[in-house]
């Protein structure tokens, strides 16, 4: 088959595209992030999920900081090609909460409650 | 608690926040679509997946139309307040392809693969 082209992908008027990471092992959705067409490139190839951080406007090595890295195990398209889904091997927390998932808020209309808290501070 | 506000979500500069489906029952995800703030704050009230069309620029009942409605279980909020995920009771496929997922194209560096396939057509 034709290698893949990242430019065949549908961005964003910034050149984003949303990426949705979930754990390959029990299917829970960890967080999402945004790629451009080099971050898609370069984590297809490196097998290492490289984001574009919109803050920092540079590209995001998941864990190169922190340790806590994804190996990619499959990036699957939509049908519109405007939104990716890796399924990922996460090592330690996704959060920067130090939670495994980045959406441990729920919402109610009676207002929001953390459905999971953050781990402990190590007792001396 | 103070009743939630969906004006304190996070939206984009068009005004809408992403939302990803995921089916409750076993984790698949099913589709990701974007949501205002009214929109966010029809589907608490109503318990139903009602997104924004970005393409008709008009509120989107998921299913109102095929039959394939999502019931909202649990709506979450990530550490950002940029992104929501709702956890849905999924009745029939959520693509549009007849596919149960929209996330049905696996992407490698020498091209793409469909790993799931729509369903056969009714035979005589």
């Amino acid at each position: 088959m034709p290698a893949f082209d990242p430019a065949s992908l549908r961005y964003d008027a910034a050149g984003l595209i949303p990426v949705i990471a979930q754990d390959q092992a029990d299917g829970t959705v960890l967080m999402l992030a945004w790629m451009n067409a080099a971050a898609v490139e370069q984590t297809l190839a490196t097998g290492r999920m490289i984001y574009w951080s919109r803050s920092r406007a540079a590209f995001w090595e998941k864990g190169a900081t922190s340790g806590n890295r994804q190996s990619l195990v499959s990036l699957r398209l939509d049908c519109d090609r405007d939104c990716l889904l890796a399924l990922v091997r996460q090592t330690g927390p996704a959060c920067h909460t130090g939670r495994r998932s980045c959406f441990f808020t729920e919402l109610r209309e009676d207002g929001e409650a953390e459905i999971t808290q953050p781990p402990a501070p190590p007792t001396a």
